[in-house]
């Protein structure tokens, strides 16, 4: 059968082994590695559609467990699915609710069956399985769905980790078979497997079993230290098929995005750009910026002098910093655009990188100019 | 010398009277009769400049109490001025913080000189006189400007009035003294008077000598019922020169401007179409809608099946709905600009009509069409 979702590998560069590739979808191809911008409620928050390809999102995400309690995915399916209901004619993905579930829903309990748990909203009790959650996922129609996993805190035990980590095991079996739509929507496996080794190297091998066009690492940038962080990736990455696209779930900072990429990741998502922005902090070339502070208050220049985007070619500090200070939209809206088009830009970056076999030499150039990495 | 602000006047309508006119401004034309959307924080809320070009906003308002108060006017003459600092290149027009004054300020003290009054923002002591308003929209840098002005309360007293009155003369008198910048910047008085037919002649007549290049009608559309309103719209039009622009401030329902520009009046300004919207409402051609209501839930239409706006051509109410629902900032531009868009597209029409001679029935039409009116 013809499969939704394909991997093309273009180029490994030879300083640091890191993945030049493009992604082929049906609504497109996504050149990787690839930063992708989050649409949690069907919305890139405060973002038109056109922003968003102004700069340069090839891909965004949705929420599963959002768009399953509001509007629902009856709903969006009757609206002609997410792509229609959002007037967004590009690559989504949808992750399948579990990290949400586990993160946002109240008195869950999970069994062999599934999740139940209060929706954050109006406290009425709702339940997902994996076939509950593959059903609301082929309902939204997105390119590429995740499946459903449990992401344990940090830190788990060694125990129930494993536990865990074999139940997702085969709820992503389940999943497999709940899914209807393959031809047109490509569902990924998630590597759960938390802070042990031997648990990711297990998970990875079982769900390779599995054969998914794609395969995700879950569960890491949880909250543990950046030498965990890059241990798991380091030791999680080669476990995935090569001829496959690899993507690492929930992260968005410039030096993870690098790491990620330098490990041999193609695809990271993350709210960073935009909620970073509601709080008045702009990404630039020279370090994070806090435009709310006093400090920006007379600063007549642009955010970022190195960035082309609609905010730095027309605004300077000084408006966002009013705009954010009076809780006027537009500074938002500022914000978020030139965030994402920070990390877009700085993924197009990599891409070329990659392609010199010079991306070890640029990672050492970013850190020194960025200035810190937090 | 040479005046920042002039009047042509290109036709009047057999069946109404309405005046079809240019507003020449060293900005730009504006096609009259026109509606302003109000840009009080130096952003109309949620929109972007080209955004508010899309919609054929001709000339924005700005709230010089709201910009003396934050970010200051000596910062946004350090800008540039206001056209710079928001990235605005059509024609601005700044009030004189009178209105704000009075309903925004807290513990103010009314003498001849100004008014002493409490920050909405931060309890600071304020003052604001007509040589300070003159001064701060001086700073500010927009086309038209405002005389500082009392507005009295509906209802206020024939005596309470007729003083409050009277010291709007005086205080238009120092004001148009303290104009320092008459070649690029046209300050028009505003008739007083509240809802005593001879206060507001004495008003107009007294303001008249003091050859300002337009004229304002202030202190109308403040809670009065309609037919009050239509009263004072009446007796007090005329009583402004023909040769210069007549503007109502304050108003923006569809049934009001219609009504204001049978009156004669040239220029309309309101908050509603961009307030309402943040409500989850939107304005449309058979009337009102609340779009945040369960009604428009599953409702794959456009806003407005007549509208041509970004948002109607693109998204259906039930997307819009879910936006407001979920809180999400979308829902307000897709709104506001389409409120914007059916204010300007009214007065595109009623523009034709009058110079069609036809204004009348249109606006029997419209009424009956429209559905209510508020």
């Amino acid at each position: 059968m013809k499969q939704a979702i394909t991997y093309e590998l273009i180029h490994e560069c030879k300083q640091t082994g890191a993945r030049r590739g493009i992604i082929h979808t049906p609504h497109g191809d996504i050149q990787t590695p690839v930063f992708m911008p989050v649409g949690t409620q069907a919305t890139v928050k405060s973002l038109s559609p056109e922003e968003l390809k102004d700069v340069n999102a090839q891909i965004i995400l949705a929420n599963t467990y959002h768009l399953f309690l509001r509007p629902g995915h009856k709903l969006v399916e009757k609206a002609g699915g997410l792509h229609k209901f959002m007037n967004w004619d590009r690559p989504i993905l949808t992750d399948s609710g579990g990290f949400q579930v586990f993160s946002l829903g109240q008195l869950r309990k999970i069994s062999e069956e599934g999740v139940e748990f209060q929706s954050h909203l109006d406290g009425s009790k709702k339940f997902l399985s994996p076939e509950k959650a593959i059903e609301v996922e082929n309902s939204l129609g997105a390119d590429i769905i995740m499946a459903f996993d449990e992401c344990c805190e940090y830190p788990s035990t060694y125990e129930y980790t494993k536990k865990s980590m074999e139940r997702t095991t085969r709820w992503a079996q389940r999943c497999k078979k709940a899914h209807k739509n393959v031809e047109n929507q490509g569902l990924f496996g998630i590597i759960q497997g938390g802070f042990y080794e031997d648990l990711r190297k297990k998970s990875a091998e079982d769900l390779i079993k599995l054969d998914f066009p794609g395969y995700a690492i879950g569960g890491i940038s949880v909250g543990e230290p950046k030498e965990k962080f890059l241990e798991i990736l380091d030791y999680t990455t080669p476990l995935m098929p090569k001829n496959k696209p690899r993507y690492l779930m929930g992260v968005g900072t410039p030096d993870y995005l690098i790491e990620a990429v330098i490990a041999g990741i193609d695809m990271c998502d993350c709210v960073l750009p935009t909620r970073v922005a509601r709080h008045g902090t702009a990404l630039t070339s020279k370090g994070k910026i806090v435009v709310r502070n006093a400090t920006y208050e007379e600063d007549f220049s642009a955010l970022d002098d190195e960035c082309d985007c609609y905010a730095c070619k027309n605004y300077t500090r000084a408006y966002i910093h009013h705009l954010i200070k009076a809780n006027e939209i537009l500074g938002i809206r500022l914000l978020s655009l030139h965030n994402i088009k920070f990390l877009t830009n700085l993924m197009d970056k990599v891409r070329i990188e990659i392609e010199n076999d010079n991306l070890g030499c640029f990672k050492n150039d970013f850190y020194h100019k960025y200035g810190y990495i937090d």
